[in-house]
C-alpha cells in the first residue's frame, strides 16, 4: 500500500489535463460498462483499465488531491484476479474489475478510516463495511480512500475542483466527486446526510444517485436518521450497476427492504409531467444558473413534457412551504444525533476537532429531547407533503446546486458550498439523481431528478431520458 | 482497574448466600431508590453503598461469574464524587451514585468491550456508548462489564444462575440478569434482539424493562432492526429511573422520539382488562408453570380485572396466529442483518467463532434480498395484528419465559433457554416489563406485561400494580 503523496507526485502529467474549463459538449467522463465488451474479446482487461486510472491519478492528483490513500498493490492484485475471470468467461458481475474509490468515512479492511479528522488519525479497524464487502464480492477493485470533509461535516479537506483548482469540489464527498470528475475512476462511493453526494457531483460533472433512505446498507454508519450511501459515476449505467450490485449482496439498512430496480440500468423513460422543486434557494440564484435551468424546462416543454410548479398548484405550493424549513430541521436533527459521538471525540482527543465540529457539538448540547421530537415531527410533515404530490408528476426536477462551485473559503460559513437544493432529498429520504447537463462560466452544474420513496429506478430512467433528449446548456 | 478473577476470589464470602432456592415471599432484591433518603440525611452515602455491592460481588462472584471486569478504582472515584454531591445537596439526578453494570456488548471508555467473543479479545475503543455517557452525566457509577453470550447470540459465557449454579442465568444478557439477581448491583444494562433481557430477568428474579423499539439510544449498536437496550433492576422504581435518565440525556435511536413517560416511576395503575398472550410456547409449558400463571389470572379476576384470550375474541386469535411464526421470522431477519459483520470476523479471526455463530453465518449466507424482504413483510403483518387489538385491553399479559431456567447445556440447541415468550416484544417493537411473581420448584419465573408502541409508562404502571395486588405464587 502506498500513499498518493509518496507515490504519484513524481510521475508527472499524464494525458488528462488539470483544471480545464468544463464544456458539456466536449467533456468525456470515464466509463466502465463500455470497456467490458473488450474484456471479453481480449483487447483490454481490468488490469490495463486500472493502469490507465493510475496514470490519470499520477497526472492530476498533485493538484486535485482527491485521495487519502491509494492501495496500488492491492488494486493490482484484485485487477489481475478479475482479468483472469474475464478471460475464463466467468466474471462475478457487470462491475467485475471496476476500480472504485471509497469515501474515507467508510471502513475498509486494508486501509485506515480516518474521516478527515485529526482525532481519527491512525484509525484502522480492519473491517470491510457491508457495501465494501459487497463490492469485493462482485469483483470490483477497491482502489483507495477518498477525501471527506472532517467527519462528513463542514470543515473541508485539501481536495480541489477538477475543473478549476481555485474552487471547492463540494462536500462532504469531496474526493468522490473530484476523482470521478477528474476521470481517475469511473465510480466512487460517497455519503449524504445534507447535500454531500448530489452537491459535489453537481460541482464536478458527475452522475450520482442518492438513493431512497435505507436502500443501500450503511454498515457501521447507522448514526444518522437520514444519511445514505451514494454512488458517483461517469455514466448512469455504471452508477446503477454499482448500486444494484451492492443492494443484491448487502441489502439496505437493517429493517429496510433495500434498493428496488432491475439488474441492468433502467432504460430511459420519458416523463409525461414533471414538478419543479424550487426550494428556498430559488430567490438567491445567480441569473445565469436560473436562465440555464429555465432553458432546460423550455426544452422539456418543446418535446411534450408538461411542467408544473408552485404557481400552478396549491399542493405544490404546500410542498414548497413544507420544505422551506428543512435546512434548520436537518441541522438540528443531525446535531442531536451526532452529539454523543462528538462528545467522545472531544473528550478523548482534546484540541483535535475543527471550529466547525465544535460549533455542531454546541448546537447539539443546547437541544433537549423535546426539541428533537419537534424537529422529527416537522420532517415527517414535509414527508407527507411530498407524498401528497405524487399524483401530480412522474418525478420532480430541480437544480442539484445553486450554481457552480464557489471559490474555496475554508473559514467561510459554507466552505464546500450551499446544500439548499439537497436538503429535500436528504430529509425526505427521497431518491435523487443528478445529471451533468449545464455549464455556467465553464463550470458544471447538475440538474436533479427526485422521486417518491423507492422510485429510484424510475428516477434513474427519467434522468437518462433527460440526458439523451435535452441538449446540454452552456452559458457564461 | 482490576479484573474480578484477580481481585475478588480471595476475599471469601460476604453476607449474601450462594444459590439459595428462590422464594418470592422471602427474597429481598437490592434497591437504590430507598437508600437515597439516607444519603441526604448523612447516614449512608454512595461510597458505602458501593462497598456493600463490592462485598456481595466478592462473596458470590466465584460461583455466579457475572462479570468480565470490575473497575473498582474508577467506581470508587465516581462514588466519592457522588457522595460529595449528595453531601452538598446537589445530586445530578435520582440515580446519582447508583452502581450499574454494563453488558459487554456496549462500549465504555474505561474498559474493553469484548462481547464474549474470542475474536473481539482486547477490543478497547475508549469511547462511551451514548447510554453510558448519559448514565455518567446523571452521576451513576459505571462499575464494570457484565458477561454476554458470544456477540449476544446463542453461545453462552461462564455465568451461572444465582439461585442454582447448575442452571443457566439466561442470555444473552447473562451477567446482567445474574448480577441483579445475586444482589451485586441494583441495576444492570442489557440488550434484547430475541429474548435477551426479559428471559434472563425472568430466570434471575429481576424486574426488567424492554422498551419500545428505538426508545433508548443504542449508540454504536444500530445493526439490528429490532434490538433494544433494556434495564434489569431489583425494583421497578430504579428500573424506570435509569431508563428515563438515559432517554432524557441521550434520547432514543436516530430518528426515534425516545422513551416517553414521567421523570419518576409511573404510579401503579389498575387495568380494567388484560389480553392473555399465549404464544406458540403455550402447548409446551410444564404443568407447574402453566398452573402458576393461571393462578395469577385467577387472582386478577378476583380483584375485578377482566381477562380475555384467544378463545374469547377472533382478533386475539388472529394476533396469536400472527405471532406464531415470529421465531423463524426473527431468526432470519437477524441472520441477514448480522451477516456482513460475521463475515468480517470469520475472515479476520479464523477459528475464533463458536459453532453457534458459524451456523448463524451460514443461515445468513443462504438468504437473498427477497427472502429478507418477505420476512420484513411478515413482521409488519404481525405488528398490524398487535395494533388491531389495542382497544381490547389495557395491556397484554404473558409469561416471561416458558418455566424456570433450565440446566446449563452448552452443546444443546438453546443453552440459555427458550425465547418463545420474548419474540413478540422483540419483533413487534413493543414495550415489555417482567415482574418477578412466580417461583416454580425454588426457581424464579417472571410474568410479562406488554403494551402497544410507546406505552412503556403504562406498561410499567400496570406491572407495578400487579406486583402490589397479586400475591406471589410459589409452586413445586
Amino acid at each position: 500500500m502506498l500513499s498518493v503523496a509518496d507515490d504519484t507526485r513524481s510521475k508527472g502529467r499524464g494525458a488528462a489535463d488539470t483544471g480545464t474549463a468544463y464544456d458539456p459538449m466536449v467533456f468525456r467522463p470515464l466509463t466502465f460498462f463500455d470497456a467490458v465488451p473488450r474484456f471479453g474479446a481480449g483487447k483490454d482487461d481490468p488490469r490495463q483499465y486500472l493502469e490507465r486510472c493510475l496514470e490519470v491519478i499520477a497526472a492530476r492528483e498533485p493538484v486535485v488531491k482527491a485521495w487519502v490513500i491509494v492501495n496500488e498493490r492491492g488494486a493490482r492484485e484484485a485487477a489481475d484476479a478479475s482479468a483472469a475471470r474475464w478471460k475464463n468467461g466467468k466474471p462475478l458481475s457487470p462491475i467485475d474489475g471496476m476500480p472504485i474509490g471509497i469515501k474515507d468515512l467508510i471502513e475498509t479492511k486494508d486501509m485506515p478510516t480516518q474521516m478527515g479528522c485529526a482525532a481519527m488519525e491512525g484509525n484502522f479497524p480492519k473491517r470491510d463495511s457491508a457495501l465494501v464487502r459487497a463490492l469485493r464480492d462482485a469483483g470490483a477493485v477497491i482502489l483507495g480512500k477518498l477525501v471527506t470533509t472532517e467527519l462528513g461535516g463542514a470543515h473541508p479537506g485539501p481536495t480541489t475542483n477538477p475543473f478549476d483548482p481555485r474552487r471547492t469540489p463540494g462536500g462532504s464527498s469531496s474526493g468522490s466527486g473530484a476523482a470521478v470528475g477528474a476521470g481517475m475512476v469511473p465510480v466512487a462511493i460517497g455519503t449524504q446526510v445534507g447535500g454531500s453526494v448530489i452537491r459535489p457531483a453537481s460541482y464536478c460533472a458527475n452522475w450520482a444517485l442518492k438513493p431512497t433512505y435505507g436502500a443501500l446498507n450503511r454498515g457501521e454508519r447507522q448514526g444518522y436518521s437520514q444519511s445514505t450511501i451514494g454512488v458517483h459515476a461517469g455514466s448512469p449505467v455504471d452508477m446503477w450497476h454499482v448500486a444494484i450490485e451492492i443492494a443484491q449482496r448487502a441489502g439496505g439498512d437493517p429493517g429496510h427492504p433495500g434498493l428496488f430496480g432491475p439488474p441492468e440500468a433502467p432504460a430511459p423513460v420519458k416523463p409525461q409531467q414533471l414538478v419543479v422543486m424550487e426550494t428556498s434557494g430559488w430567490k438567491d440564484l445567480d441569473s445565469s444558473t436560473r436562465d440555464a435551468f429555465e432553458r432546460v424546462l423550455e426544452s422539456l416543454r418543446a418535446v411534450g413534457v408538461s411542467i408544473i410548479r408552485r404557481g400552478d398548484s396549491r399542493l405544490v405550493e404546500s410542498f414548497e412551504r413544507g420544505i422551506a424549513s428543512l435546512k434548520a430541521i436537518n441541522s438540528e436533527i443531525c446535531a442531536f444525533e451526532l452529539r454523543w459521538s462528538l462528545e467522545n471525540l472531544v473528550e478523548q482527543h482534546p484540541g483535535k476537532l475543527s471550529a466547525h465540529a465544535l460549533k455542531k457539538l454546541e448546537q447539539g448540547r443546547k437541544m433537549n429531547l423535546d426539541d428533537f421530537r419537534q424537529r422529527l415531527l416537522e420532517r415527517e410533515d414535509a414527508r407527507r407533503r411530498l407524498a401528497a404530490i405524487a399524483p401530480l408528476g412522474d418525478a420532480l426536477i430541480s437544480l442539484s446546486s445553486p450554481g457552480p462551485a464557489p471559490i474555496n473559503d475554508v473559514d467561510g460559513p459554507r466552505p464546500t458550498g450551499d446544500a439548499i437544493f439537497n436538503y429535500p432529498s436528504s430529509s425526505l429520504g427521497a431518491p435523487a439523481v443528478t445529471v451533468p447537463l449545464i455549464a455556467v462560466s465553464g463550470m458544471p452544474v447538475g440538474v436533479q431528478i427526485m422521486g417518491q420513496l423507492h422510485e429510484d429506478a424510475r428516477v434513474a430512467g427519467i434522468a437518462r431520458w433527460l440526458a439523451a433528449n435535452v441538449a446540454p446548456i452552456n452559458v457564461d
